[in-house]
């Protein structure tokens, strides 16, 4: 019987063995995970924190004991510490016990996941200065959240905002501050500025182009050091980015992207014969530019597990790549993108336009109707859509969906104009707000 | 200078004004219009009978006068009578002082929209038999609302449902007889039925399979009478169909599809030379079908005027064709649908499958988390995309967009998904609903 070892258990890595059983009952699939906890929802860890869901138990998914009824066998709290692919066989340290123990495997999957980055800075290891990265990181923030008063967020990127968001909603005095002069680096300013409107709508800080130096504080933190001036703070969030956890798969002779995450083909097979990657650690082709590039999300983790245990259990699957596609929200508002942004399509060659336009969600004479901001993206010579950003309200920004359908496809802007949408008042205008966009983007191409 | 001249006024008729004016400011352009008002949002009717929107005067969008500003002069109650192609002539009744006037043209478009069906049975001139399509339509209904108690809407289509929500929630007990043994026919009868559930948890009485025979009453409306039994109603709506105007076009020689609607290039050029039609008289290619449909939507109406008045006034234009996508809110639900229904798709020769998943709409432990039914149907021996159908709540049902998307582009079952969406937990499930069904179907494709 054929033995899948996956490292790491969480999205990436849970989808690859419930697929690869799934579609493959005589393999045998034993998962080493770090943590104490499998296959949970992290994307919701900051909803829990803003007290919207009850507790972090509710993000679980499945338990190990789920998992062996299912004919998965999932240790947590054992880290992977050493692979030898030549013999095939791994070296797992039991976390609890400090106990060394080796296992076995004919096919291998990296779900190595990311790491959240902890800059070098003085005081970085101060308590009540946190990341955001699994349940126990979400577990320490709450366990703060009765005494801190003063909040501050080091990075305006999703994480950061949501966090913005639910460290205000609790209650909190909250300060964003954003080393580079607009939040939400991958939307374009004009659009990025209206998250910043919101947050300050909802009386929270937000200090951009600020570069954080580091934290004091007597035992606990107090005071974030930033190039504008100190910030008290009992609470801090770093959310500056995220690396690849590689370095065990870089040590076997896994090729790695210029970001260091894990390359991979379209099976999800690494360079190495047997050797897999899923999840966060994989690197994935942009859709558009064609590039390789590194956007680790929770949806796309999924996608590649999915992928990965179907091509394992000896089906046919692929992942063709992504799109960023992306959706935030932040108090009232949602923001939401796919594709390039202006300066992604700057950076991949396109000799792009873009148009924008201010809508509603609903029909202009409907009373619930809400602005709706559309910007697309195009290639000037070829009119070939890049991308695209909307803002509104709720589930109105799911529209960003569409575009995402269309960049799959590589339809241009006039394909956008021609599409059948649905309509009715209380759903939208006539023209649809996409509709509006596509004949805007027409009128200047 | 040369003269477009356009009979109708509403949708097609405005949009293709309006148009051609902007993008040929040297053009003469005059409409005639028979009812008292151009340019309405007639989709908005029933919620201003509803009572969400305040009046009928809020859905009116251009009046004369601002079209005049415009440069296009718009004539109201004015019914055009005759049509001299051949000496680019009309005659046109001026239905308020009933006198008859000549104009001349050199374009001519009908956009002479669709009336709502009143087949001849007894009793139908009876005061209280109403039936939905102009404003003065909308505002006889409204006159009774103060005095009726019961209501019977003959016909469950997208109108039907929309004015039986209406009227229930003014207080009215409302009953909904359908001829067919289902709700909505154009969509599935699995799906369908949750319309049902949704009118009859709201109060709503449904009648299937059964006809109506007739009316009764003293003076006005008092008895429905069908075969399955009469029906008190002080108050009833015809909602069993519409067809389209075009009796004008036909006694010129303009050919018509077996519908009775007028054929068009994707130009919107009729037989005819110089005569255009837009809007709900006009027929239109399918999609998915490639066969010649009459899917009169205000939407579609309003993308053909602008067509119809680009190409008129010499520029670059064309509707490529529908896909029948639309979306009806019923009460708290939601339904939308695009390409082919089930029965369509076996009429159209397709040797269809399909698959059903009942999902949410934002993630399973998100706490305002909604139901979503996600229907697919797709061609077997290629998996191409032939329609789909969602049921849920709100704005999350614009998901049929993407399927909208999907199916204009002739697009596969493994391009649904294959394809990047939002996700977020505020959102959508980190398999978004369309993935779900889209795994769904490959599983049993």
């Amino acid at each position: 019987m054929a033995k899948l070892l996956i490292i790491g258990g969480v999205a990436g890595g849970m989808s690859t063995a419930a697929k690869a059983k799934r579609e493959n009952p005589e393999l045998e699939v034993v998962v080493y995970e770090r943590t104490e906890h499998i296959s949970y929802g992290a994307c919701g860890m900051p909803y829990v924190l803003e007290g919207v869901i009850p507790s972090l138990s509710k993000l679980i998914a499945r338990t190990p004991e789920r998992m062996a009824r299912e004919g998965v066998t999932a240790h947590v709290q054992h880290e992977v510490i050493a692979v030898d692919q030549a013999g095939r066989q791994i070296t797992v340290k039991n976390l609890i016990t400090g106990e060394l123990l080796t296992d076995s495997y004919d096919t291998l999957v990296f779900a190595t996941g990311a790491r959240a980055v902890r800059p070098p800075l003085p005081g970085i290891t101060l308590p009540g200065v946190h990341t955001l990265k699994s349940l126990a990181d979400a577990a320490a923030i709450e366990a703060r959240l009765g005494s801190a008063q003063r909040a501050v967020i080091v990075g305006g990127g999703y994480i950061g905002l949501e966090m913005a968001e639910a460290l205000r909603q609790r209650g909190l005095n909250v300060t964003v501050v954003e080393l580079l002069p607009q939040l939400l680096a991958n939307f374009d300013p004009d659009i990025a500025v209206l998250a910043q409107e919101e947050l300050a709508a909802h009386g929270v800080g937000v200090r951009l182009g600020d570069r954080v130096l580091g934290f004091s504080g007597n035992g606990t933190v107090e005071v974030v050091h930033t190039e504008s001036g100190d910030l008290p703070a009992e609470l801090v969030l770093l959310s500056v980015g995220v690396a690849p956890n590689s370095e065990l798969a870089q040590a076997i002779g896994v090729a790695l992207s210029p970001q260091g995450a894990i390359l991979t083909d379209s099976q999800m097979r690494t360079n190495l014969p047997g050797v897999y990657a899923a999840g966060d650690v994989a690197a994935a082709r942009h859709l558009v530019s064609g590039q390789t590039v590194w956007l680790p999300l929770g949806d796309t983790a999924n996608k590649m597990g999915r992928v990965a245990g179907t091509v394992i259990a000896g089906k046919e699957a692929r992942f063709l790549g992504v799109l960023g596609t992306a959706i935030v929200k932040v108090f009232d508002k949602a923001l939401a993108r796919t594709g390039l942004s202006s300066q992604e399509a700057v950076a991949a060659g396109f000799d792009f336009r873009s148009a924008r336009v201010s809508a509603t969600d609903h029909a202009h004479y409907y009373p619930d109707k809400r602005p709706l901001e559309v910007k697309l993206l195009w290639d000037g010579p070829s009119q070939r859509l890049l991308g695209g950003q909307i803002v509104g309200h709720g589930d109105a920004v799911k529209r960003i969906d569409v575009l995402a359908a269309l960049l799959f496809k590589q339809a241009t802007i006039q394909d956008l104009a021609d599409l059948d949408l649905a309509y009715a008042p209380p759903f939208s205008g006539v023209w649809d707000a996409l509709l509006l966009a596509a004949n805007v983007a027409l009128a200047e191409a």
